[in-house]
């Protein structure tokens, strides 16, 4: 069986493995007080240029949810795109830390800044707005659910509306190696770390057995947000295995290595879909893939190759999504090209 | 130095590295559904011998956090002992979830039955009970956050007056292996299994990575538990991180050998320290010891030796911790006892 | 000046101060278990003709979040039209008490019974519903936020979906005198209380100082209720104020009274703006109505009028709101009239 | 039957309901908007003597949980006496909002400055603060539960502890005007507005039909605290209600003297119980005074008048509560004292 189904099926990088098993038995402080911890943050700190608070945490939604209700105030919302990831596949998970989450258009699963703006102008205006949850933050993901990019400029004009209207912009960057390293990328991790005021770097789905680190402005960080962690359960007794694995992940650029390999590898995986003729229901630069199938084509792949249904189309057929990652070979794309 | 801060300050047993290192590769869908998952819940329900739910959460204070949050009412409080983690060391991460801890005495860590009662009868007989919240759940820990064990007799007695009172019985099983392997314990996991209405096997402290079991009695499990760990951020996509270690320490024993040479080492420390004449905090038959230190002692023994200042007495002496696991070597006992 | 800004700009009606009056130094306990407390409910009950669970709440929005927040579990969310008073003017009300609401499209302020099928049947149908908050329950207002009224088939329809999907009905009736005592209205409170699971009958807008009367089906009220308004805060010592208020409007046919009269001058006040050729915002049959008004006609009416704007309308011009209420009296609306 | 059961069992003073009569009619926007919210604000300011922020909302809990709520940050707790109505009374609402109630020793229902200050002292010297929950703020009550005041002396020690440790004071003054009025006391409003960071100065239990003036200290009250209050369902439509009343109580020293009269009476029928010789069990200088009753004395005594079982003693007893207020009349403590 073809693995497409996506980008967390496997273990981790081998690195990764290396490294747990190198200092497995080394002694060190539980609670992210370990010297790996300190290791990588420091990594991150340099390759981000400056002086920015790193936390780690074991997962996506967990990320989400504790940075989101660590720096909004109680009558606060978050804005998102309508198919922002907290709005519909976190099961509710930030309401129930007590906060709306306020759902503009999404264009290719992007948040448009002009759009913002005017959405901010329209709240103000609006003689009820005490009466309202107050926007009090924007939550971004790069690349989108869609696979899809935010340009520098997009980025730059998301961020200066952000600034303007005092919201801070938060980047959920589950899969932000597959971004920057996309051949359609002009951000760097820098201007990441610029052009938001906190965003993680996704480790789970990029080559570690879990993890995101989390990266706030200096000065953004909540007052208490260790605390806020261990409240929400989101603090690892064993917090070196997420130190371990970033600092590995960024040893000899491997985080980076493991993203642009597999990015190319879904480029040949669209191209080869492309030349057979089938529809894309998003052109994605990442390393999530998204195509038409017929319900034929649909049940024939199915025999060979795992991959996810993304969405019934109204027409009968389906929009599906191949993933690649580290542990997709040039010779898994090859079988599949012989099977479309 | 010698390590005695904790149990959970190295990486895994070795055993438990040996099963991640070797299904690396091997693909297997996300979120718990992999096979490792299922693996391992079927081992552990045929060691309780009954039909139960057992889902895979990664630490102790989430596992806390997301059974008694989805087990309670929405005007229910939960009933600990004074001393009890939830009660005291978990940044009030229940409270977080919108219940109260209601504290009852403590007894070298444990709950009474007879106080228990006699709380619910005060509680139904008080006029106003409405304007409070209702006890809805029980939380015990065992071993307690001393050490300490309740007796089949104290736990039958326990589970008696919460089934006539209707309340579910939640036991903490952080250290579980080191309470059962205990040469003073008279319970066995069967026990455990017919003796509360919810569990957890600790995981993290007792040789794993990271990872809880939580076992529910078949009924009381809630409806819509695995949505609720995920609104918490308590779901791995790598569900498998969790699955293929459990599976591990439940193969050939693992887990119980892990268990009973701590605990034999931890008897082995308690009886050099008695030995030398210092006093005990508490008699703990179980993996943590606690001793009391003068400020003289402590001082000269933190030169070799890592361990935990518990708490300060009135008297200027030290109540410290000495906690042994799998990576705690024979040799580091007689280290240590030469120190003493 | 004209007074049209809402329904609860005076004190109350003079039948609800004069039982006020009367009463004041008779001594009855608190929290509800008063003498008058019971009485309005059985006149409710009697109203209803069934044996409902009645219980006396202040406001609005609180009754709306004690109700949602008391029947929903943890991992459901509500589904109301996108314009429903909960998803826009409570300020977050509902997600704060941990729920998301579900928005589905809004048709004159109604939701649609095939659309709200559709959507339970495509939730279910997709794989990943698990990792998405359930939906729980359904909230309608009739009248609507826009004044619109359910027809007794469409509520009919509805409630068909929501037994047969298993999702409570819950029908906020702030001002359900306007709409039942609308000449539009097919539906009796016999009919409401049938085609609904709760539903609250509204007195701070149609007489009272303040006062929502919750009705819950016998066996759908949520265990422990009582403790639970207790914690939101929404019990009142002085529980005698509400019942009392409530007990005067069901004497004498008091509330419907209070509600056909100024649904009546609703009706003429609509008229007048028609005649004058002032287009509608929305077709009301009810106490609320909504104009369309030009910058200049605005600013006009402003200096002998007080209402509401609603919406500022893409082309400059303005939808405007004019209410009335048992404190509007025909020479309001003959002077109105004059002023068009 | 002679009525001691609670202050709230009547209507309003009569001059209340006057103030409501006479503006019955008198159109005003909602919400707090209105002539008689400004006018009350005005008042309460200028009692105070500086340039406060006044709010008006419902009830006692409500006051305590909004209040509570929006002051502390989401890992804070609020300490109180174990006596304290949040900790015992009032169903969880504190929990309920996220936030944990840390019970300090109560001393007849009061919190002593030296226990707090060696609290706090022990909290950060405790190596794993990090791991609880922070305290955030302190809530006191006056009169206490139990009837007790604090003295000039004791206020002002707990309140340079609170700003020495940078924690907000906050009193409940639920009863405020019984504790001010009490010969005892040795407070005025204006030392509580100097010694607080926020209090209440109810009105329900002093001759209103329902309110509580919330009073923050200029700079204290939170950002979006008028939301917050909508959030939790604490605004009122007809806010005029809660201002009126104010209004109202703070004409003509109308307050003060409810709170004196009502005061003098509670001191005579003290005397009366002393006089015959039964126990007091807590020597309250308040409107609200304990008795302890043989079960024998208890139901003759119930035969003719109303009062409360506080708590049932060891030894069979019975600690019963007698409450005077505005609807006391001297005969009726003349009736009682017959029955003795």
């Amino acid at each position: 069986m073809l693995y497409f189904l996506s980008d967390y099926t496997e273990g981790c990088h081998p690195k990764v493995l290396e490294a747990l098993t190198e200092t497995n038995l080394i002694s060190q402080p539980g609670y992210g007080e370990d010297l790996w911890c300190r290791r990588a943050a420091d990594k991150i700190r340099a390759l981000c240029g400056t002086e920015e608070d790193v936390y780690f945490l074991t997962g996506g939604t967990q990320a989400n949810l504790v940075v989101i209700s660590s720096l909004l105030r109680r009558h606060e919302a978050v804005v998102a795109a309508e198919t922002g990831h907290i709005n519909v596949h976190e099961a509710g998970a930030i309401e129930y830390t007590g906060h709306k989450v306020i759902a503009l258009p999404s264009h290719e699963g992007k948040l448009d800044a002009g759009e913002l703006d005017a959405y901010m102008a329209a709240f103000y205006a609006d003689a009820t707005h005490e009466h309202m949850p107050f926007p009090g933050m924007v939550y971004i993901s790069h690349p989108t659910e869609l696979g899809t990019l935010y340009s520098k400029a997009e980025l730059t004009a998301l961020y200066e509306v952000c600034r303007r209207r005092e919201l801070p912009l938060f980047l959920d960057g589950a899969r932000l190696g597959y971004g920057l390293m996309s051949p359609a990328s002009d951000l760097t991790i820098r201007d990441v770390a610029a052009l938001t005021d906190v965003f993680y770097i996704g480790g789970t789905k990029v080559g570690a057995l879990c993890g995101e680190a989390v990266v706030f402005r200096r000065g953004v960080t909540p007052r208490g947000f260790v605390t806020m962690t261990k409240q929400q359960g989101a603090m690892l007794a064993k917090g070196r295995l997420l130190g371990l694995q970033f600092d590995a992940l960024f040893t000899d650029d491997l985080y980076w290595r493991i993203s642009r390999e597999a990015v190319e590898l879904a480029m040949a995986l669209k191209a080869a879909f492309v030349k057979k003729g089938y529809p894309l229901y998003a052109d994605s630069p990442t390393n999530q893939q998204f195509v038409i199938l017929t319900k034929e084509q649909k049940e024939r792949l199915e025999k060979d190759a795992a991959f996810n249904v993304w969405a019934p189309l109204p027409d009968g057929r389906f929009a599906v999504r191949f993933v690649t990652s580290w542990a997709t070979r040039p010779e898994d794309i090859e079988a599949l090209r012989a099977l479309l």
